[in-house]
C-alpha cells in the first residue's frame, strides 16, 4: 500500500514518457513510438495487425495464427466452453483436450469471434440526432434510433457483419465498427486446467508466474476452415529484454477520465458494494463447489470466474484509496474547471457538464438497487431467467420498428442474442437451484421484505421454495426456446411455463425503472460526457487515447521487470521454475503430463515461461497477442501484474506490467508434452504463408 | 441513502437539545433531564440503576429482576449458552427452554456477569506513570505496569472482583472499575429462535418488529441463587407514547471522537475490509448450514453473529460516506485545530497530536494483516486453536512478574481466561474443519503464497491438509487443558499436541508483531489521543459524555416513532401484528407454541409487542433493561434501528431508535404461551422485595 503511493507520485512524473497508452488504430501515435523506440508502424503494418486480431465476444482478446483460422487465446477465455463440452464422464477442463485431427475440434455453443474490418466516423449523424434537445425522452429516443439506424445500414441483413456504434471519449466521437463475425467456433486444443491456472487464486495477477494459459479454437465457415488471410506469424526466436512489443486486443474498460463525482460514486458505493457481492458470492460457491466433485466440476468455471473479478476489483478499489493518485485526479480536474471557467465562451458551452453528471449519479443513487435487482436481475442469475426475459423481452421489442427498440433487440444485436438463446451450453438443475435460491434471498435481503416487488415476487414462499418452482421451467429444452420464439409474441403470453411467467411477471415492474434509467439518468450523464469530451478536445486537442470500450486497441512496450519491496524482478521465469514451485497440492500441482515430460527429460527447463512487458492492457486483453515489429508472436497476453490493476484509473509505468506466456514456451509445451505436431507445424509453416501477398 | 443525508443535517441542528449521550453513571447530566423532562435522577436513584443493572462479559447487558439473582437479558445474548447446551438430540436454540423448577436450572459454560460496584478516577497513576515518555518501549512498559498493579491492587486476589482500568475520552480520563464478578451463571427460560428472532436476518435492524428477544439467566453463589438485593422491579402497566425512559448498559464502543485520519482509515481501508471479511465467511457458512441439520444446529450461533455484524459495520460504513456527516466532522476538527493553533500555551502542549495519531494510523497501516493474521490469528478462527495459544502464551506469561505480562494475562484477568479455557462448551471437529481449512486458504490469500510466515505455516500442505491435521488436537479433553495448564511452561513446550506446536509455531513470529504494535504503534496513538482529549478538556471542559467502551453507561429519551420515507411510523406494534406478518416459512414462521395460544384465544392480540425509544444507544447495550423514573423496567433493549447504525459516529435524533421488547408482551408471552408461572410470580412480586430497604 505505502509504496504503491511512493510509487504513484514518480509514475505521474513519468507519465510524459511513459509508453501509455490504449490507442484505436485509427489515431496511433506513430511518430511517439519512432521518436522513443525507432520503429514507426505504417498504414499497412497497422492494418495487418488489426486484421489479424481478433475479439471473443464473450469479452476476451486472440488472434490469427494461420491462414486456416486457426485462433490462438487463453485457456481461461475459452474455459467456458471447454466446460460445456465436458460431461461427468469426460472432463476436459481437468484433463485438456486435444483434437488429433481436424474432424475432431468441436464446436463451442457460446463462442462468437469478431474481426474488426472497418472504421469510421459517425460522431456528426449521432450527435446531430440530439443536437439542441434537453435530456429526456425525446433524447433518449432519437440517440437510441440514430445508433440503431447506423447499425442496421452497416450490416444490411447480413448476419456475417456485426456492426457496432462505439461510444469514444465518453461521448466526443462515435465510431462505427463493423466486424466480420464468425459464429461457428471449435475448440483445437486445451492443456490441463492445472497448468494453464497454475497457483490459481493465490498466484492470480502475481509475477514471478508459471501459468500456461493458452487454447486454441479455429474460426469456420460453411462447415469449413475459415480462410484467414491475416495472421501473426511465430516468432523463431522470441522477445528478450528490452524489445519493442506491441499488444492488439480489445480492453474491456478503464475509467481513466471519470468526473470526480463519478470516481467519488465507485470509491464509496459502486466499487465497495461489487466486492461485497463477490466476496459473499465467493463463499457460497466455493462450498457449492466442494460438496461434489460433480459440483466442482460444473461450479469451477464460474468460481474461477468470480475470484478474478474480486481481486481484479480489489486492486481498482486500492487505486482509489490511494490519496496521490485521488489528490492529483481532483487537481486535474481543478485545472480544466478553471480553463472553462476563465473563457465565457467555454464556460457557455461546457460548464454546466461536471454538475449534469453529479446531478445524475445524484439522482440514480436512491433506485441503485431497484434497477440492479429489478431490472438487471442480479437475484435471478441463471442462464433459464436470461433465456426466459429474452423471450418475453425479445418477442415483445421485435414487433416494434428497429429504431424504436431497447438496445439489445436491435437487428444488429440479433444474432449474438440468437446464439445465447439457442446455445446447447448444459444446464445443471442443481447449480441452478443453487444460484437462484442465493440470489432470491439476495433479493429480499437488498430490497428489503416489504418492498412491493419483493411481496410480489416472493409472496409467502421462501426464496428457495420459489428456486424448487423456477427451476421446473421447461427451458432446459432447446426445442422449446426456438418454437417459442419463432411463434412470438402470443405464444410466450400464453406459456405457462414458470421461468416464463415469472419473466413476465418481473418485466412488469423492470420496464418502467429501465426507461426512467435510460431517459433521465443515461441522457443527462451521456449530455454532459459529451460536453466534457468536447472541452477537452477543444483546450487540449485529440492528443491521447480514449478510455477503453471492449473494442480493438493498440499498445507499445518493451519487455522489463520492475521492482518491488526494494527488489528487482526480472521479466521471464522458466519452464523448470514451476517444477520448483510445486507443492503437489492444488493449485499448486503440476499435471501427470509435465511431471512425466520432466521425468523423461523432454523439457528443456531454461525456456522462458511466463514474461512481463510494459505495455499498457486491461481486462479484456487476455487473449492479446504479444508481438514485434515484424508482426511475428512473441508471447500470448494472459494477466497483468498486481500493480495493474490499478491501471483502471491511471498507468504507472514503473511497475504496471503485463503478463505474457513466451511463445518459446508454447512450442516447447505444444511439441515436447502435449505431442500436439499437427498445431505446430501450422504455427511453425503455414501451408499457405509463402503464397500470401498481404504478409511481409 | 439520500434521505439519511437530509435528516442528518437537521440532526446536527437539532443535536444540542436532543436525548443524545451514553453518559458514565459518575458524569450524568441530571440537570439537562431535569429541565427538559422534569425528572432529576439523584445520587441514590443512580446508585440504584447502577447496581441493578448488569454486564455479561462476553458482550451485552442484562440487569437483576429479583432478589434472588434472577437476570433478564436478550435470547441473542444467551444464545451461544442455549446452542452451548442442546445435543443432537435436544436443540433448546429450535425448542426453547424453560427450567419449570429451580433445580432444572443448567449452568452455561461461558457466561460471566459483572455488577459494577465501584468507579475510582484513576487518571493520574496512569498518566503519571508515562509523564514525559517518548511513545515508545518505555512508555509502553510503564502503562502497562501500571495499569495491571492499579488492578491487582484492587482485586486484592479475590477472584469474586474484577477490576478493569477503563479508558475514557480516548484517554484523557482513566477509571478503575471495580465489578462483583459472577462466573455460575444458570440458564432459566429461553423462548424458540423463531419467535426470539422473528423475521431473522431480513428483519433485523428494522422497525416495526416482532420479536420475543428475551432469555432469563440466574447468578449463583456457593451452588445457591445468589442474593441480590440491588434489582428492577416490574412495571404494572409499561410504558406509553411520550414517556420518559431510562436504558442502562454497556454499550461496546463508539467512534464519535476520532480524527480525520482516523475516520478516513475506518472508512477506506478497516470497514470495507471487515465487510469483505464477513460477507466471504458469511456466504461460506450459510452453505456449511445447510449442509446437514446437525451443521444448521452447530453453526447458525455463529451464522447469526456474522449476519449481525455485517448489517451493522455496512451501516456504519454508510455513515462514513455520507457527505453531510463527514463534512461536519471536518469542519469540527478544523475549527479545534484551529483554535489550538491560536494560543501559543494550547499549541505547544496539544498542536502536534493530530499529526502523532495520523502517523501511527500510517505506520501500521503496511503491517496492518500481519497482525491480523499472524498475532490476531485470524485465519486460526477456531476455539482449539485460542486454547492451544493460551496455553502456550499463558504459562509464557505467568513465569513474569504481572507487571510485565501482556495486559490479557495479567492477574486481574485470569478468571475469564480460565472460563474460557476450561469451558464445557462442546466443540465440533467437522465445524472446526471447516473453519480452519476456511482460515488458513484466506491467510494465504492475504498475505501470498510467497510471505515467509505462509510459507512456514503451511509448508507443501494444503490449508485443507493441515486444517485436518490441526483437528485432530486431543485439546477437546477438557483434562488435558487443565493438566497442562497446571503443570506450566514446560508441560506445555514437552507436548507433542498437533495444536499445541502449531500455537508454538505462531508464536514466535507472533510476538514481535504484537510488540512492534504496542510500542511503536499503540504508545504514539495514545499520547497523541490523550493530548487531543485533553484539549478538548481544556477548551470546552467536561460537559460532554465519552466514546462507548464497554462500561456501564446511562442514556435517557422518550417512547417516541419517527418518520420514514415521509411515513410515519408509530413506536408501538402489538402481538397481533406478528400473526398478520407471518408467511409459515423461515425465518416468517411463528412456532407452534404461538399458534396453538393464539388458536386458543389465549393472547391478547392488541398487547404491545416492541417498542421504540429516542435513547441512545449501540451494540453490547443488548439486553439493557429500559426502566421509568421509579427504576420500573417497561421494556428490554434487542436492537436499534436502521437508521441508529450510524450512531457509531453521531446521534440522529430524528430518526435515530432504540428498539425493545414492551414488558406487558413479556409478561404475556411467559404467563399464556409458556405458562413459566414460577417466573412471572417472581418478576410480579419478587418475596423479599417488601423487606428491601434500597428499593424505593
Amino acid at each position: 500500500m505505502k509504496r504503491l503511493v511512493v510509487l504513484s507520485t514518480l509514475a505521474l512524473a513519468l507519465a510524459a514518457r511513459a509508453d501509455e497508452g490504449m490507442w484505436t488504430f485509427d489515431n496511433f501515435p506513430s511518430k511517439k513510438v519512432q521518436q522513443k523506440h525507432g520503429f514507426a508502424p505504417d498504414a499497412r503494418w497497422l492494418q495487418e495487425a488489426q486484421l489479424s486480431s481478433v475479439r471473443l465476444a464473450g469479452g476476451c482478446s486472440g488472434s490469427f495464427v494461420s491462414p486456416e483460422g486457426l485462433v490462438m487465446t487463453n485457456h481461461h477465455c475459452a474455459h467456458s466452453c471447454i466446460e460445456q463440452l465436458s460431461t461427468k464422464e469426460k472432463d476436459f477442463v481437468a484433463q485438456g483436450f486435444y483434437a488429433q485431427a481436424q474432424e475432431n475440434e468441436v464446436r463451442c455453443p457460446e463462442i462468437e469471434l469478431n474481426q474488426l474490418v472497418q472504421i469510421t466516423d459517425v460522431t456528426a449523424q449521432i450527435q446531430g440526432a440530439t443536437k439542441g434537445l434537453k435530456p429526456g425522452k425525446e433524447f433518449n429516443d432519437k440517440r437510441k434510433a440514430a445508433m440503431a439506424s447506423v447499425e442496421k445500414d452497416c450490416a444490411a441483413g447480413n448476419e456475417k457483419l456485426r456492426c457496432d456504434v462505439v461510444e469514444l471519449y465518453h461521448g466526443g466521437q462515435y465510431s462505427l465498427y463493423r466486424y466480420k463475425r464468425f459464429q461457428d467456433v471449435r475448440l483445437v486444443f486445451a492443456p490441463e486446467m492445472a497448468i494453464a491456472f497454475f497457483g490459481g487464486d493465490p498466484d492470480n495477477f502475481n509475477f514471478p508466474r508459471y501459468d500456461l494459459d493458452v487454447s486454441f479454437v479455429r474460426a469456420y465457415e460453411d462447415g469449413k476452415p475459415a480462410r484467414t488471410e491475416h495472421y501473426f506469424k511465430w516468432s523463431p526466436a522470441g522477445a528478450k529484454e528490452g524489445d519493442l512489443t506491441f499488444v492488439s486486443g480489445h480492453p474491456g474498460g478503464t475509467d481513466r477520465e471519470l468526473t470526480m463525482a463519478q470516481l467519488q460514486y465507485q470509491r464509496d458505493v459502486a466499487l465497495p458494494e461489487r466486492l461485497f457481492d463477490l466476496a459473499e458470492y465467493r463463499g457460497a460457491l466455493t462450498m457449492f463447489t466442494q460438496t461434489s466433485p460433480e459440483h466442482y466440476r460444473i461450479g469451477e468455471t464460474q468460481l474461477f470466474g468470480i475470484e478474478n473479478s474480486y481481486k481484479a476489483v480489489k486492486g481498482r478499489y486500492q487505486a482509489l484509496i490511494t490519496p496521490t493518485l485521488w489528490n492529483q485526479k481532483v487537481a486535474r480536474e481543478r485545472a480544466l474547471r478553471a480553463k472553462v471557467n476563465d473563457r465565457s465562451r467555454l464556460r457557455k458551452k461546457y460548464g454546466s457538464a461536471w454538475d449534469d453528471v453529479a446531478k445524475a449519479i445524484a439522482m440514480f443513487q436512491p433506485r441503485r438497487k431497484e434497477f440492479k435487482y429489478i431490472e438487471q436481475g442480479a437475484g435471478f442469475a441463471s442462464p433459464l431467467y436470461r433465456i426466459a426475459r429474452d423471450l418475453v423481452r425479445g418477442t415483445e421489442e421485435l414487433q416494434k420498428p428497429n429504431e424504436q427498440r431497447l438496445r439489445e433487440y436491435t437487428d444488429g444485436k440479433l444474432p449474438q442474442l440468437k446464439q445465447r438463446l439457442f446455445s446447447k451450453a448444459p444446464i445443471y438443475e442443481d447449480f441452478e437451484l443453487f444460484k437462484l435460491s442465493y440470489g432470491l434471498t439476495k433479493l429480499r435481503e437488498e430490497l428489503g421484505a416489504d418492498h412491493p416487488f419483493v411481496k410480489k415476487v416472493l409472496g409467502k414462499k421462501s426464496p428457495q421454495e420459489l428456486a424448487q418452482e423456477l427451476v421446473k421451467t421447461k427451458l432446459h429444452d432447446l426445442k422449446l426456446r426456438e418454437q417459442l420464439w419463432q411463434a412470438g409474441r402470443e405464444a410466450v403470453l400464453a406459456s405457462n411455463d414458470p421461468m416464463i411467467q415469472f419473466a413476465r411477471l418481473v418485466d412488469a415492474d423492470a420496464r418502467p425503472i429501465r426507461i426512467w434509467h435510460d431517459e433521465e439518468i443515461e441522457t443527462l450523464e451521456v449530455s454532459g460526457a459529451e460536453r466534457l469530451a468536447a472541452a477537452k478536445f477543444d483546450i487540449e486537442g485529440k492528443s491521447t487515447y480514449p478510455d477503453a470500450t471492449f473494442t480493438l486497441r493498440l499498445s507499445y512496450g518493451t519487455v522489463k521487470g520492475y521492482e518491488e519491496n526494494g527488489r528487482p524482478v526480472g521479466p521471464f521465469t522458466v519452464i523448470g521454475g514451476a517444477f520448483e514451485r510445486a507443492t503437489g497440492r492444488d493449485p499448486f500441482k503440476l499435471p501427470e503430463s509435465w511431471i512425466r515430460a520432466n521425468d523423461n527429460r523432454q523439457l528443456n527447463p531454461s525456456t522462458p515461461f511466463n514474461m512481463c512487458t510494459t505495455n499498457d492492457i486491461i481486462g479484456g486483453n487476455s487473449g492479446s497477442p504479444v508481438f514485434d515489429k515484424d508482426l511475428q508472436i512473441v508471447g500470448l497476453v494472459f494477466d497483468g501484474n498486481i500493480q495493474s490493476l490499478g491501471g483502471d484509473y491511471g498507468f504507472d509505468p514503473t511497475v504496471n506490467r503485463t503478463i505474457s506466456v513466451h511463445s518459446s514456451a508454447l512450442l516447447e509445451a505444444l511439441d515436447h508434452i502435449y505431442s500436439a505436431k499437427r498445431i505446430v507445424t501450422e504455427l511453425k509453416s503455414p501451408t499457405t504463408a509463402a503464397t500470401n501477398p498481404s504478409v511481409k
